[in-house]
Formats: C-alpha cells, sequence, structure tokens
C-alpha cells in the first residue's frame, strides 16, 4: 500500500478491505466494530438496536432513476434492513460547497423525504457545515441509521453454512451504469434507470415469513462479488454461482459488452443478496416475486465447504473460475 | 436569503437557523426533529435513546489542543451528553481526498481512539469514501452517537424557567482562537489551547447528584450569546448575564482586544451550560470545581420572564444591551 489515499480505497473492494483491516481496525477495533456487518448490532438496555452509517459523495448529483437524497435515504435504510432491523431513525449531516444552489438542496431534500416516507424512517437530528467554494464538490452527505432488530431474527455473515441457497432479488449493475451513463452524458439505446431503492419493508415481509434467514448483504460498492466475498471470507466457507443464473438485463448486458464492464462488480442500490437453508427457498422466492423489489429474484448458487473464504463461479460453458474482490475503481463516486 | 449557500448558512448562528427553519424542517420536519436540541431523544421499545450526528471540517486538520479526530469524538459525545445521556457508540464516516497523507489518518484516527476511550464509547462501524484529488480539503469526519438517557433524567431547551441560574463550566473561546492562531501561523504571547474535551463523565456526575437539571447546552459554533439565544428561543423565556461573571482568560482577553472578537461569540468546545433552579446550584458547582473540565465553573446569569426569546447582557458599567445570535461568519471551519 503506498502512503497516500488513492481513490481505490473507496471503491468498496479490495484496497478498502486492506485500509480498513491494516490500518482502521488495529487503531478503532472492538467487538462490535470488527463483526463487520451492513451494521453493527447493539444491545441497549436490553433492546437490540442496528446502528450504521454512510456517506455519499455522487457524481452527478442527480441521475435517472435518483439523486443523492435518495440514495442517501436507502444506504442506510438497507445497511440497517441487511441486519434484520426495522429502520426507525436517521441522521443527517450535510457538507455543502459555498456557493451551491438553494433550489437544488430543496430538491434533494425533497428527495430525502419521500424516500423516508417509503422507508417508513424519521430523520431525528441533522448537522450542516459549509466550506469554501472549492474545498467540496457540490453537496455531501452523510446520514446515519438506528432500527430495531426484529425479535426471533439473528443475521449474521458467520452463519453461511454448506449447502444454503443464495438468492438475489433481481437484475445486477443497474445504479453503476445509471450514473456512468449520466456523469458522461453518454446516450445508449436504451436509458438506464439506478435501482436506488429502500428494502426495509421487502425485508421485514421475508423476516416475519422466514425469521430463521442466515444472511443478507447488499452489494452495493464492489458489486455482487465483493459482496460473496466477503461473506465467504467471514463465514470460512465456499460459494459456488451459476454464471447462466445470473440476472441481468438486456440493456446492462449490451452496455458492459461495449464498456468492458462486468455486471458481478457494478455497484448495486436496490438489491439484497439472502442466504438460507434449502427447504426456505420457496417461502423466500414467494415474498420476493409478489412485491416490486423482487419480481426477477431467483437463485444463483449455492454455499459450498470449498474452497473456504473464497467464491467460484460455474461459466455457461461449464468451466469454474475464482470470482476476486474488486481490485482498483473504474467507477469511483457511484454512491 | 439569496439562493445560493454561504459560509455563514454553516456557522452555526442566525443564517444557519434560518437555512434549518425556512429550509430544511418544512421538508424534513417531524416532532423528533422539531426538538431542535443537541441530540435527539427517541424512545425505542421503551429504551430512551438520544442520538445525532456532526460533520467536522476543521482547518487546519491539527491544532493546539487537539486536532480533527479528537473533536469528531468529543463533538458528538458532548451533544449526546447534553441530553442527559450516556454516550455509547459512535459511527465513522470519513470523506478523504485522493492524496491525503495516510500517516495523517493514522494520526487522526489514534486521537479519535483516545478520546473515545476518555469518553467511553465505541466506534460501532464506519464507512469511508475517496474522492477525487481537488474534490475535497484533506479530510472531512462524520460521526453519529447514541447514549441511553439517564433514569429520572428530563432534559430540554423547553425547561428553561424564570429564576433559574446560569452556569457555565470554565473560560470561553479558547477552541475558536486556537484553531486561527494555527490557521494563520499567529505568535500570540501566550499559546492558545483548545478546549476540546469530552464532557459525558462530568454530565453522568453532575445529574448523578442532580438529576433535575433543567437544561444543558455546549456552545460550540455561534458560542454562549448564541447557544442561550437558543433556549431562549425555544422556551420563551428571557435571560439576563453579567458581564463581569462571564469567565474570558487573561490570553483570551488579549487576543480578543487585539483582533476585535468577541468572546461571546467563539466557538467553544469542552464547555456546557447548566440552567437549573437556584437551590441546586451549590451542588452543582461542588461536582464542577472538583473535576478537570469544570475547575473554573461559575453561575454566570439567571433566567428573567422578560423579554421572552432575549438575552440581555448587564455590561460592567451597568447598561444592558440584547445579545443577538451571531450573525455571518467570522471564523469558517471551526469545527
Amino acid at each position: 500500500m503506498k502512503n497516500v489515499i488513492q481513490l481505490a480505497h473507496g471503491s468498496g473492494g479490495k484496497l478498502s478491505h486492506e485500509l480498513v483491516s491494516a490500518v482502521i481496525q488495529p487503531i478503532l477495533g472492538n467487538p462490535v466494530l470488527d463483526q463487520m456487518h451492513d451494521a453493527a448490532a447493539v444491545c441497549i438496555q436490553n433492546t437490540r438496536l442496528a446502528f450504521t452509517t454512510d456517506s455519499f459523495v455522487v457524481k452527478p448529483l442527480f441521475f435517472t432513476g435518483g439523486d443523492i437524497g435518495k440514495l442517501a435515504v436507502c444506504g442506510t435504510v438497507n445497511d440497517l434492513a441487511m441486519t434484520g432491523a426495522v429502520p426507525l431513525f436517521l441522521t443527517l449531516g450535510l457538507i455543502i460547497e459555498e456557493g451551491f444552489s438553494l433550489d437544488e438542496l430543496e430538491r434533494i431534500l425533497h428527495s430525502m423525504a419521500r424516500a423516508a416516507g417509503e422507508a417508513g424512517v424519521q430523520i431525528a437530528a441533522g448537522d450542516t457545515k459549509v466550506v469554501e467554494k472549492g474545498a467540496a464538490d457540490g453537496i455531501f452527505i452523510n446520514t446515519a441509521g438506528i432500527g430495531a432488530i426484529m425479535e426471533g431474527v439473528h443475521i449474521s455473515p458467520l452463519n453461511a453454512r454448506p449447502g444454503q441457497d443464495i438468492i438475489i432479488n433481481g437484475f445486477l449493475g443497474e445504479h453503476a451504469l445509471a450514473v456512468m451513463q449520466d456523469r458522461h452524458g453518454l446516450t445508449f439505446p436504451a436509458s438506464l434507470n439506478s435501482d436506488c431503492a429502500p428494502l426495509a419493508g421487502l425485508v421485514k415481509e421475508i423476516l416475519t415469513k422466514v425469521p430463521e434467514v442466515a444472511v443478507l448483504r447488499d452489494p452495493t460498492r464492489g458489486g455482487l462479488a465483493t459482496a460473496l466475498n466477503e461473506i465467504a471470507l467471514a463465514a470460512k466457507v465456499g460459494m459456488l454461482i451459476e454464471e447462466e443464473a445470473l440476472p441481468v438485463s438486456t440493456e446492462v448486458r449490451a452496455v458492459c459488452d461495449i464498456l468492458g464492464f462486468d455486471p458481478l462488480y457494478l455497484a448495486n442500490e436496490g438489491k439484497m443478496i439472502v442466504l438460507s437453508e434449502h427447504k426456505n427457498t420457496e417461502n423466500i422466492l414467494t415474498v420476493l416475486h409478489n412485491h416490486p423489489y423482487g419480481r426477477e429474484a431467483r437463485v444463483i448458487g449455492k454455499v459450498t465447504s470449498q474452497p473456504a473464504g473464497q467464491v467460484g463461479l460455474r461459466t455457461a460453458i461449464g468451466g469454474i473460475r475464482l470470482l476476486d474482490m474488486l481490485t482498483g475503481d473504474q467507477l469511483p463516486r457511484i454512491c
């Protein structure tokens, strides 16, 4: 690792993990932080809470299917949901560049209000800092969130066990390509929409029916491949993903083919991975298929015992190749 | 209000309040946010929690008496303490400029770890974003925090009542002038130290002895005058402050005289205002005087019934002038 921060340190991929494990954890580590879950599970006076934070630096601020405000609500709501929590309250930290348009700020706040309404969360507290022109790029938003972990639910990446099915709730890569298209003013045959959405309602429905779900994770920065690797590493299990089962829309496939991106490494903002015993799969898919954010849900692979800590992809022609975490950062500032 | 964000929107003074009341609250407001407390008090499954957030953009990152890391822990810990909560967990959101020194990042994290240790809080979750060179100024840090509100304690700015004593725990203006001195490379006769400190331990001692304390507030951005105005406005009471009682060190007084600053409007990071019935004052001062962060504590005035929503200062020569909130922003990026 060079002795300065690189863009890839914020990619959510391999270098991000190195930064956390080699720099941040040795200094700030404790049993709660070391869970390395999407949100921390903490217990206060016998109440099980999820607590998490995310900062948003997406560029451009407004993109097809969302904006930084919607993203800031959905990102944190989804992190809470991934621990089996019902999201309740968010805080809002604004860092704004001097000269930023008040109209745009209002558009962003309205978008946050709509997303918070859909997700059933309230903004409980906030803070605004302003820096001089040139000291930030427009607006950066941090949201932190707390939620109540559902009774009887114990979600953790450590619960991954050989034999479990791996389910995804829909098409991959839409958020990353929508942001890229709008950042660079690209014109694709069909306009790409970010999948940005709050998943808390859907998660609550699933866990009400199947509280014994083992693992939930949203494949944001670093994409599906990185998220699966994180789970495999944490639980010391293997995984085998079927390339032919991966849900990729015709539009995303076409853009990836032209530009050389792999949908497995593209960020999603309305997707989640569900790991559960095979006997629950039908119930989970039923809930998913009846929900607007789960219509394209499907089983994409299985947890295996070997190779521990690694993820294999069985390709369309039958070979198996290892899927690593994202290396480098092809699309900085995607969220 | 012009239609763009100005530096003074982040001052913590008058324009900040206008931004919140005219733009943010109408869009995101709800009964929890509308408390307008240092931290929100929320109730989850019968557990009373405080929840808050703060972003830190201080310049320079390292200053006499502290750095952005210590500030990021103390600021949020103190906001939690001001609602009568014992701070428990923080989240950490880093926004880092590409090319930032890893050594400096480690120094900042070590400083956070020390401050968190003193305050008795754990970092529960974190997030790191990296933006391109030039898109941010070094590093911005957000911390959000949760704490458990102490039993039998009900702190709120709405509790201010005529007749209550107004207590401050020590010297004013040290943080702002220390940062300014280091930002501009000024050499003062005596070096100024930031008062940055976690007040949670001190608050817990006070509330254990006097749980009926009415109001706590830390006079950070905008200084003592702005914080008192906020309380007076919220509770629709008046206040009369005695200029001769205000604790201002010789060093701060000298610098203010030369540069034309008023210590009443300078940011503090280790100070708090305590409002309580007069009968409790001796007990509170005893706790304060026995604590390293309260040795210079004193009564500086009283809550009055008139003029409702305003703060008066009785000057050394006996006249009374109204103290407004901070207008403009003489020292941007002070925290």
